[in-house]
């Protein structure tokens, strides 16, 4: 449709992903993607074979991109700091959480693909988890933080705060601002 | 199967709950429960009509007893000690927040029935929600809790806390004054 144009993978993804967070899995299709980049629906199909190739690279996309954030994280940071900016990342990729329901909504035509991605996408998550809790007793052994709240407890918390609702309201540094300062010291007046 | 003897509908409800925890939606199964209650499968039929009866029965039983219970916190309470109260019942009845989870792994042959209790149940949660940040407020106004912290993000955290797979290691009164105390006070040393 319209004007020929030279398109990017990355392109495509980008555009996905705005379609995702507006409409959901269901609101993903190449008919649509075709138009919002004005190019014809094959050039489509010469990245992706279908909307299931299409959804899974865009989960492992974003997957890849959380992991390397959280990889350049400076290791001179305090550890809170660490954790600080690992809870912003986690947050701001908010979508990587709800891969096993979307892979499950998904027509999965090809099994093995979506288990692969599944895994992987699995495997970085755990990979993030025990990031987290290493930086957890670091800011304990450290003297930063109090020991007596389990590490697991924190990063329990941190892992789940990408399902609260709050983050569409408030946006991701707001809500990463008052959910950090909550942790640290807490809501009681003194 | 062994002795005839009065059963109730209480001791079938529990002993389900018992199965539920154990192994899970697939654990449960009208011959194992007769086992274990010594009861003839028969008996079990008089007062369910199959499993999805049995264990929709189940859930909206303990949603009504969890309902009940943060209905008996007492008014004079601090707004606090309240949502402390609050946070011990949610997690000892976490099992409702599977709900959805649930329903959705019976073989559903009444559709009716599962939509009626589903909706239900969420009624149900939605009401202890607005509970709640009614209590998130109190704490506010009458200078117990600051102002900085949104009280949908503590709710939201409350609500959430279900999911935590810490409930299982530390069990839910440990978890319940962990938490309680990383809210009111949070981990920073001073």
């Amino acid at each position: 449709m319209g004007r020929k144009r030279i398109l990017t993978k990355e392109e495509i993804l980008k555009e996905t992903g705005v379609l995702l967070r507006k409409e959901g899995i269901h609101g993903v299709h190449f008919k649509k993607l075709s138009t919002e980049l004005q190019v014809s629906r094959s050039t489509l199909y010469e990245y992706f074979k279908n909307k299931e190739d299409l959804i899974l690279s865009y989960m492992r996309n974003m997957m890849e991109e959380m992991t390397q954030q959280i990889e350049s994280i400076p290791e001179t940071d305090p550890p809170n700091k660490k954790l600080y900016r690992l809870l912003f990342i986690f947050l701001d990729h908010a979508e990587t959480h709800h891969i096993d329901q979307m892979i499950r909504e998904l027509q999965s035509s090809d099994h093995t693909l979506a288990l692969f991605y599944r895994t992987k996408i699995h495997e970085d998550l755990m990979g993030t988890y025990d990031q987290m809790l290493n930086w957890i007793d670091d800011a304990k052994n450290t003297g930063i933080w109090k020991k007596d709240i389990e590490s697991e407890m924190v990063a329990d918390l941190i892992f789940h705060s990408i399902l609260f609702p709050t983050r569409h309201k408030f946006g991701v540094k707001e809500m990463t601002d008052q959910l950090f300062r909550m942790i640290e010291y807490g809501v009681k007046n003194e």
